[in-house]
């Protein structure tokens, strides 16, 4: 590592601990939310965007049934009630644990105790070649670039005179079958049986193909097997051809091979693996075979007591078996590891992290879901409408419930998307912005 | 021209009439409604884009009060009802007067009227090189470049420790005080007043400079006298910097030149004059200045009876003046054309256009604005109130108007602005989509 020059170094004078927060998804937002107007510290939000994203709406932008400023909110707005919490907006280069310095292009900045909450990307296994041809849904740019994709398809199969290219540009195939694959082909469906239906003059959008390639033994593997058995059910009942234990071998810009069949394809969306933010290789401690820090159980590193790792980026392990990268265990995490540095300021001995699960659901098309938490398990137009509620419900932290609720009605009452828009990349000829 | 091959034919058994329509902006769009379902014609609706632009509102999506979709609807969309309408996604690159040939991508498409309504663009005066420094707003992507650039700069100057390059990121220069300059500037001043205040730590939004130039005497041109009075009181009580009969010389990365002067910003936003699209070039008819091609009473062609040209495209003279660049004179134009090709077939004589004022109205920020419609003259907090309610209106036939009216109720009572995101365009090893 080359030295690195703190330009946001700790004012003598201040006697409070600083807090960075690398990551403003679920966890670091949490976390921060907790040490707000706390006296006795002070804290720097990290993060590369400038908002915040509920990625388990994304598959909707993907779709055009929200608008991205439906599913994001922006840090600072969140953050501007809390004097304490200064947001900086930049990608962490570089980790200083033996110097405590968190390295960005602006310079070095000084921590007390740092947060960790990177979060996870599209893993390819091993084939990061294959991304051009079927990217993933974890940011707002993949979101966008698959609307372009998915409705470009329906335009290109229109205007072609090519039977041959028309079927191809009707096939999607969706790789993974956890939830963002089921529910992305679902809402796929939707849109080709319900929403485009009267669009077109010279295709009829149910025509549209659509493949869910799943390597498991079943599709929402982390619900139980007869609500796994139930989704299987709902996407077969929308025209999806679920291929079960079968592979995806080959990608390419033509299509997908999956075993020994090959699938012409224009459109392939990534719905598979994940690994944890780059940043996992400058720590010097030990990963599991996925990628993820291993943390105590208090989320902290065994090596670095005042570094703690959070969410899709950590290793944590709850009854022998380690904790699933969801929104609600990142969540808890953050508040987790606020709590325990506030107890640790005060004198008080930290507290192990214990994660409460509220249950998980999944929703696949229109009117259609599964939901389980404890014993109860929802299925159907209830599980869809418990759905529905949550999600409307969650979403009032983001201060757009009116907006999503409004779309959603308009959109589940008259089968009408209104973020149906095709938005080339090619405004280019203003350079390159870099990301920030 | 190269010889064209005819892909979309005409079908030998179809005594139809078709009418192709290049362009589906205002005056394009209210052209292929009132065709639609008329026995009689069939109409092709060509456009590059995929969705229907209400323009008069991109000011709002560059200040991040509206996210894209709540001001553009899908073209399909718009017309799915309409049996006899086909949209048509691609470029028209080519026209062939002589053997009524309208030239795609994809091949030439047979017309027996042709009505051209493709808008226009913004013009440098001549120095084209300028564009890349100070962006126009004329389509989505332009708006969210602008957006992009107006919320990183304020990023930027939170972050640099140079005083010259934070005063730099602070200064926004717009060029050009009609309707879009004018609500822009207030806007942008809005923003850095009510929006930004308490987000930052180490900058005070409230300082930020606003420079309006305007070449001419007064802003908003178009309005009375004393209405352009009263919008530079308002601007000014914004804290806008309006300068009046200055002339910008000189365009860089740095900043502008406004006579001798030179202002450093990192942000300018070019809205001054417009060009009609390129298109007019291969008429081969009388193009006016400003490169609008001249037309006949009834908005055709004196060369070509049966081609149409309508909207920013066109120069129409009513009472000895040219018309000028609104979307209420291409919506009633694209009405009138519609109608005297229903009279023609119906074997009646066509009818001159005339152009029905019924006003106009410009809003400077929140609760201040200025209309006029004859006579009666309104501004301040009412006239703003008049806006909020005609748009409302317009935008009904939007579909959007519950997110819309939402966004706003949100915006406007709690200062709040969802759309607050910095996207930039660097998720670009996709390819390049090309411009569909």
């Amino acid at each position: 590592m080359t030295a690195m020059q703190v330009t946001f170094e700790k004012d003598d004078h201040d006697k409070r601990k600083r807090v960075v927060i690398v990551g403003a998804g679920f966890g670091g937002l949490s976390a921060a939310k907790q040490l707000g107007n706390q006296p006795g510290v002070e804290v720097v939000l990290i993060d590369r965007r400038n908002y915040h994203l509920f990625q388990p709406l994304l598959y909707q932008v993907a779709t055009a049934a929200l608008s991205p400023a439906d599913i994001a909110v922006p840090i600072r707005g969140e953050m501007a009630r809390y004097a304490n919490v200064e947001v900086h907006l930049g990608q962490v280069e570089q980790l200083d644990l033996a110097n405590r310095l968190v390295g960005t292009p602006d310079g070095g900045i000084r921590y007390d105790y740092l947060v960790l909450a990177c979060g996870a990307k599209h893993s390819y296994f091993g084939k990061p070649e294959w991304e051009p041809f079927a990217p993933g849904l974890k940011t707002l740019e993949q979101a966008t670039e698959l609307r372009f994709r998915i409705l470009s398809a329906f335009e290109r199969a229109e205007t072609t005179l090519d039977p041959v290219e028309r079927e191809a540009c009707l096939t999607f195939v969706v790789v993974g079958g956890g939830p963002t694959g089921a529910e992305l082909a679902g809402a796929l469906a939707e849109i080709a049986r319900n929403v485009l239906v009267r669009d077109f003059r010279r295709i009829d959008p149910r025509d549209t193909h659509i493949v869910l390639v799943e390597a498991g033994k079943r599709v929402l593997s982390m619900f139980s097997e007869d609500l796994s058995q139930r989704a299987l059910e709902d996407l077969a009942d929308l025209g999806v051809d679920v291929r079960l234990q079968e592979r995806v071998v080959e990608v390419d810009a033509a299509g997908v091979q999956v075993g020994d069949r090959r699938i012409a394809a224009r459109t392939v969306i990534w719905a598979a693996g994940v690994q944890p933010s780059g940043l996992n290789q400058h720590l010097g401690v030990e990963l599991d075979r996925a990628g993820r820090a291993i943390v105590q159980p208090d989320l902290s590193l065994q090596a670095a007591p005042n570094v703690f790792v959070i969410g899709d980026q950590a290793h944590a392990e709850q009854d022998g078996k380690p904790l699933p990268g969801l929104a609600p265990v990142a969540l808890q995490q953050g508040k987790a590891v606020a709590r325990n540095i506030l107890r640790e300021l005060a004198g008080k001995p930290r507290e192990p992290f214990k994660y409460f699960d509220k249950g998980q659901m999944a929703t696949i098309g229109k009117q259609r879901a599964v939901a389980e938490t404890g014993k109860l398990k929802l299925t159907g137009l209830l599980a869809w409408l418990a759905w529905l509620f949550i999600h409307i419900m969650f979403l009032v932290n983001f201060r757009n419930r009116l907006a999503v609720t409004s779309q959603w009605v308009w959109s589940y009452a008259f089968g009408k998307r209104n973020a149906r828009l095709i938005i080339p990349k090619t405004w280019r000829s203003y350079g390159d912005h870099g990301e920030i």
